[in-house]
């Protein structure tokens, strides 16, 4: 079968063989088969889906286009988290060592932000130092070593997911299940878990905007990693506000420090209890979330889980010395407070845009070669369903000059909405799905 | 709108300005936009479609985007006609001197055979030194001065379909009806008729094998000719069997020149009889079907039609000396005869396949480059419906080898069907759409 028959097969709504998923895929990444003959496939996918073995296919086969990680030892400990991306999303910073604190070997490879979310790479580098780019043998090391590592994809792991997710981006084909779970899960694998715990997030700070969507997106993710022979879960966990108190890149990182040394958001806490918990299930540790939900306080508590991050930090050549003291810290040029200009109850925030003002402000990236500062910011004081009285603080905008500054406190005052009724107040977890 | 964001919103089923098409074609034509989010589009259109409305657009900014002839007089005798393609359909040859001789000006852009489908300029080529380049002003003076000339598309005609079409052959997005109709009308408006008649083909030899199929494409492009200020109508007429007796192109050149000489195949003569019909109602030279084929009969029958024809091939310097005795015509080297090895009746022919059979025998075109061997075809003696007696020619096979000769043969058996009982003949004309 040659390029053009195999497009025209799941064009018409066919069910390609894995052979057939194989030689496109592989041609392409070979350069055999053009760009122009891949984005008319990935548009076809995109309006005619795959089915579960046909996405286990195709993410095995861009799995296979690279390097990846074996683990030695046959055991469920090596256990990965992935999000789908949100605003004010530090749980990888705070999991990763939790969870290795509890046990667990954590090989998380991760990405930087693009587009209004964020991205965890882009916050572990405010640590000076803190390398992002270690070799496969490095990270694996270090997952033996330390229990988790947090690092950069490398050019060699899945080129196939590289080169189709460069061309989905400028042909319209992002936003196709299949195209997404193979995407996520090539590289994920790559990594050699096996086991992942998936948080899709869900809502207006999310990819998926609704929860039919976000149980889709997990359905898909489930049944194609356990056709993989993985253990998989996922929580459908609520992006309609920021989590936690901040957004931003250092702001961000200081809260999920602050969270491993005991200062904790309640909603952050929430999450990071039900994933971790989920973690310590999908390892083996634990058969019970109770007795999981035990174990997780006691090390947050005594200060292993703190110790495990500066653990990592220390092997990925981080120097946490700035963080001793507030006063070390690098800071924003401008830091303005946005005040509410009436009474009433917070009834939303439009949380995509949060997101968006951070890249305004330059803390996102527009493309991939932008860089960011990572200093801007915001720390919010209130939540969905809080009472607001005028004049009240409602965020710290830390921005790089004063225009811009006042630019995001007007904006943010149409982001945060403010009515006169209490709102219902939306779940932190919707669903779990394994 | 960036080029993505017109890609996203057709593929969401949006309707397109025809600013936002514009753009996009104009974009790829001078090469702003690639390939690969030209394929996207195609492809995004394949699955959505366009309205009548947007497939005008697109169809005038394809026109746009090259040269095209302007008549200058201000009537609607410049009509012109069009075949989606058959097998054995040598109409455009006896239609363009016939309706000449009636006093329509037949401005008539063709093209060559590729795939199964014969081409009218390769048959034209067998008449030695017949120009089938010539350049739009010989066209358009032809026109004027002859009545009608068939000649190729010259490069500089709609260069956004040329383009475009190379990318729809090798990305499976070529069966779209709003791309069909754009590619189609671009190319014939080009040459200036304020008419044009299609001929849409249906059946086992038709890119549309059934009639809902024909109709929607016959529909589609009379609501955009005419949202584009033309005169269009079509024909759906049966393409389940070679039309005439011959295929192959010089055996259907000397068809179509007997036929202007006197020498009719009925399904021919019939097809014949209301197409010329139709231009001579588009032109408004008749208003009356009767009266229109009054018209032609005569001009069939006082030999205008074929010193049209003479007068026709003189302008493009063809010259039709080796056609005056038949002893001078060249021959294949082998002409064999294909009997039946049984009796009943004939009840139906692989159209398609015949015309595939050509191709291997040399008579057709494999790859835009290939060369063909214009002697090569068949001469049928027979119609569906037709009673056969066991051992009863069914065709004349003219071949190039012993063993092209003996494969051909083999194949028309399997080709050509023979029944116990007298089959439903299919009609010549299905539908009349205007």
């Amino acid at each position: 079968m040659n390029a053009v028959e195999i497009i025209a097969k799941k064009r018409d709504g066919g069910k390609l063989s894995r052979g057939e998923i194989g030689v496109f895929i592989n041609l392409y990444v070979s350069g055999k088969i053009p760009d122009y003959q891949m984005s008319a496939f990935l548009m076809a996918v995109f309006f005619r889906g795959m089915d579960f073995e046909e996405t286990g296919w195709l993410t095995e086969i861009m799995l296979d286009s690279g390097e990846k990680v074996t683990f030695q030892k046959p055991d469920n400990i090596y256990v990965d988290k992935h999000s789908t991306g949100g605003v004010g999303d530090k749980v990888s910073l705070i999991l990763a060592p939790l969870a290795a604190s509890c046990g667990i070997k954590v090989p998380m490879l991760s990405g930087r932000g693009l587009g209004y979310t964020g991205g965890t790479l882009d916050k572990l580098e405010s640590i000076p130092g803190f390398r992002t780019d270690l070799s496969l043998k490095e990270f694996q090391d270090g997952v033996e070593r330390v229990g988790c590592v947090i690092s950069g994809q490398t050019a060699s792991i899945a080129p196939a997911d590289r080169l189709m997710y460069a061309l989905r981006d400028v042909t319209g084909t992002v936003e196709s299940i299949p195209l997404i779970c193979g995407s996520i899960l090539s590289k994920k694998f790559a990594a050699g878990p096996r086991g992942i715990v998936f948080d899709v997030k869900c809502g207006n700070g999310a990819f998926m905007k609704n929860e039919v969507s976000a149980e889709v997106l997990a359905e898909n993710l489930i049944a194609v990693g356990k056709g993989m022979g993985r253990k998989v879960t996922a929580l459908i966990t609520d992006m309609n506000q920021p989590l936690g108190e901040t957004v931003g890149n250092l702001l961000e990182l200081v809260e999920a420090m602050d969270f491993l040394k005991g200062k904790q958001a309640p909603d952050l806490y929430g999450i990071i209890l039900e994933l971790s918990a989920e973690m310590l299930i999908v390892s083996g540790l634990r058969s019970d979330y109770d007795e999981a939900k035990i174990l997780i306080k006691s090390k947050l508590e005594d200060g292993s889980a703190w110790s495990k991050f500066e653990e990592m930090v220390s092997y990925q050549r981080g120097d946490l010395s700035i963080f001793a003291k507030t006063s070390d810290l690098p800071q924003a040029a401008i830091v303005d407070t946005c005040k509410s200009s009436r009474s009433g109850w917070l009834t939303g925030m439009a949380t995509e845009e949060i997101g968006r003002l951070i890249v305004e402000l330059g803390g996102g990236r527009k493309t991939k070669e932008s860089g960011i500062d990572r200093l801007v910011g915001f720390k919010f004081f209130k939540k969905i369903g809080d009472e607001i009285k005028s004049g009240e603080p409602l965020a710290e905008v830390h921005a790089g000059t004063r225009e811009q500054a006042g630019m995001a406190i007007d904006r943010l005052k149409s982001i945060i909405t403010i009515g006169p009724e209490p709102p219902e107040i939306p779940a932190l977890i919707y669903r779990r799905l394994s």
